[in-house]
């Protein structure tokens, strides 16, 4: 086979970078940090966000469009978040460029150079509470449910495909609301959809919890997020939903009249996932044969294959698959007949595992005279021959159980890697081999800070909702008293 | 009322910014010429973009993303194109800010200036003709069919919100193809296309054309165009589709080998349609008091009024309103109730047809008992009783008499202020009422620049399938020979 990758074993990330690249998800561009979405990888992310934004309309939110651009100043208003946000992005000085006077092409003109410079948005809270000035008069104004698909830019120094891309596509839902426990609320409602979108359609286990205060949002009183594990047993942060308390009213001076008319400064929260969703599917599930997806997410559920001699034999299969295929679309199953006759079907076969596709149907001539087809399922790679009679069906039915098969695999394998570890000595000889350790913890951001220096291994939340024990302890770092257990480990 | 809008006959532009402020579809920001696309205009915009995604898929494309940067040395290499597209556009010069040594806020970090300056995207050829370079290799690969949904900047001096703004949002369909003819005829099919959607959902009749050589995209060997006529008499393109000839293979060395191995330059497409549509669907159809949006594309078809006497009344009237709700949903109509109780009916009357919803069902205690309720449509504002038995049909077919009703006044507009003029001094007065002036032209650049300096009116298009008068004629201007009529406008 053409597309051989990289066995996942030997070298997990060449192994993730060959699936993105072969199975013609990404690639990098000419410039530097920047990818291109490729049709196939794209057509999964508008799987993602077509499901989200239903999800995100079903709990009563509008998407809107604010500008790309951020003027300098607004990012020092608040002040913890140009700590974060103001270091490493890109600054837009001209706007214009005029032809080269010394030689061949064009040049800046420096007779273009803007009054304040404008930030490429790296997250847009600070441009869009500016706006909320304008639209918050009374408590009737109150909530607003906003959010909005973008691209964001971070000049991230070191960056991979989907996992950390100096530009990527998220969405950043923003909300305004009247008291801190609708806000708190409306914090905890969105980081429960993130869980249910990547657990029920992704597959993938996640953990809700609670950031520590040092692996907060800029700017934010409390950062909830889902955890997921990947394959290698490294922690990826799938999404996070922030509660920012008054801090950007305040910074922005956006003030509510109550009822009573008087003036109180509104409540906010934001909330966000990205393309690199996409990283955390194909780390999830992938094998060494190529992508693993999960029927729910798939562009292409299906895929036909017919084995032929000939032209003619060719287009009678491919009639043949097409009836098929009417019985798929009643269904809403998505699928595609492969009658290319420039390549072998173990080509085909390869391809399309190297895509992920979750179930595959062959049909041969004598597989129609007996009126059954083979199906191979790609999450198992088993074969089964099954009745041409209510194949529909069945392949509904199929498609159902890899899903759940998907979902359940990955729920073992980091359980497998879960363990509770209660000395330091421990904890440094498991951190080596990957997966979640259950810890206890001071509470204090220096022991925080000191583990991680001496083994990588962060605070990937205080579970909120598995793995949650709450039982009496000594700290693995400092012996000092712990009431709850946290998530140890080593992440993306 | 509160929200009242300027006077269309009296002053135009004020109008225009009026409604688009008041009927909240979008605002200016922060940011000089970006605007805020609020959710009411971003509902319309995903109304448009939904529909056109759809007839991109159906006529075999696929969406993909490449970078939002551009780096500078890109667009000088194709001549024409960095002629048209590098003059005012924003330029990313520096990576990086810092803490102010000298007080607070950030500076740009000097230390972190690029190697080479970075456009942000004016249009997406150059830096995806240099990716379709890697994905083309022989004529197996092609076509290649993409379009890429995103945001673009252009450094307009003098903006005004959906019509000309530094960033806005468009699609920009980019297709490769082995041979010229096939660009060629994917150049005519994709303006149809905009032709049919502009038409047939947004009610605006368009001209489909051809761009003059003055007006064409730089770059392009040809452009198609749609121009529609907005109430001021003044034309607005609408959409462009562009064969670029080889001329990006040729700056982006695109070859692909053919059956018998010959390497071949690859031809090329691109057309795009952008929140533009959005400053045309407020001009065509509004009038003074507001709105007039066509069922096809409106995010509420109908909207529910309660005429109630305390807060009892008014449940049980939701409750009424929720049952005619169900048959509307089960037909695919979208609706709200306006249960709001701060607000009298008058003022909920006038506020959605500021918002232009189509249809308008009021609900009073009598009509319940009459078995009747008052339907008012927002194009002709007329107002009938309706049986309430069977309401969702007969709205159905109501919405369906507004969309052509709107359409066809649209195209008896434009129909009465477009006429033939054979005189340079009728040429002149009529230029002043605004319209389309179907003229002889001798086909010279030199004619065409002449006419626009002394009367500000352009070619907006040698029409292709509505006014093609063919019969030979003498210019307007400069009385020489010509074969056939073009159109002249004022335009935006």
């Amino acid at each position: 086979m053409a597309k051989e990758v990289a066995n996942r074993e030997e070298n997990y990330s060449l192994w993730y970078n060959n699936l993105v690249v072969k199975a013609d998800l990404a690639e990098n561009s000419a410039v530097r940090g920047c990818m291109v979405i490729k049709p196939y990888g794209y057509a999964i992310w508008e799987k993602i966000q077509g499901q989200l934004d239903k999800m995100f309309k079903a709990t009563g939110h509008q998407n809107a469009y604010f500008p790309l651009f951020i003027p300098k100043s607004f990012l020092s208003r608040e002040a913890e978040h140009v700590e974060g946000f103001a270091k490493e992005c890109a600054v837009v000085t001209h706007h214009r460029l005029k032809a080269n006077p010394d030689g061949p092409g064009v040049i800046v003109d420096p007779d273009a150079r803007l009054e304040e410079e404008l930030i490429v948005r790296p997250t847009s809270e600070t441009i869009i509470w500016n706006s909320y000035r304008n639209w918050i008069k009374s408590y009737r104004d109150l909530p607003i449910l906003c959010n909005q698909w973008a691209n964001v830019v971070r000049w991230e120094m070191r960056t991979r495909l989907f996992l950390r891309t100096a530009e990527f596509l998220w969405q950043e839902g923003h909300t305004a609301h009247a008291t801190a426990q609708e806000a708190i609320e409306e914090t905890e409602k969105m980081v429960n959809v993130y869980a249910d979108f990547v657990r029920n359609y992704m597959a993938i286990p996640v953990v809700v919890g609670r950031k520590t205060e040092h692996e907060r949002f800029a700017g934010a009183l409390d950062t909830l997020c889902i955890e997921a594990m990947m394959q290698d047993g490294k922690a990826l942060q799938a999404g996070t939903s922030h509660f920012l308390g008054q801090n950007f009213a305040k910074a922005f001076d956006v003030k509510y009249a109550d009822k009573e008319g008087n003036l109180e400064y509104v409540w906010a929260t934001s909330w966000g996932v990205s393309t690199r969703l996409m990283g955390a599917l194909i780390m999830a599930h992938s094998d060494n044969e190529g992508l693993v997806l999960p029927p729910a997410i798939a562009p292409i559920q299906v895929v036909m294959v017919p084995i032929y001699k000939g032209e003619e034999q060719l287009q009678s299969m491919v009639e043949y698959m097409k009836e098929i295929g009417k019985e798929l679309d009643a269904l809403g199953i998505s699928y595609k007949i492969d009658d290319r006759d420039n390549v072998r079907s173990g080509f085909k076969f390869a391809e399309w595992e190297l895509k992920g596709v979750p179930v595959r149907i062959v049909v041969g001539q004598r597989d129609i005279d007996n009126g059954v087809v083979e199906v191979a399922r790609r999450d198992t790679r088993e074969k089964s021959s099954l009745q041409r009679e209510g194949l529909g069906n069945s392949i509904k039915g199929l498609l159902d159980e890899i899903q759940a098969n998907i979902y359940k695999k990955a729920i073992d394998f980091r359980d497998a890697k879960t363990c509770k570890v209660d000395t330091w000595e421990e904890f440094k000889e498991k951190i080596e081999e990957g997966g979640f350790l259950l810890c206890h913890w001071d509470g204090t951001s220096e022991t925080e800070a000191k583990i991680q220096e001496e083994t990588k291994a962060t605070i990937r939340c205080i579970p909120l909702d598995s793995y949650v024990v709450e039982e009496p302890g000594t700290c693995i770092y400092s012996g000092k008293p712990s009431k709850q257990r946290v998530i140890f480990a080593r992440s993306y």
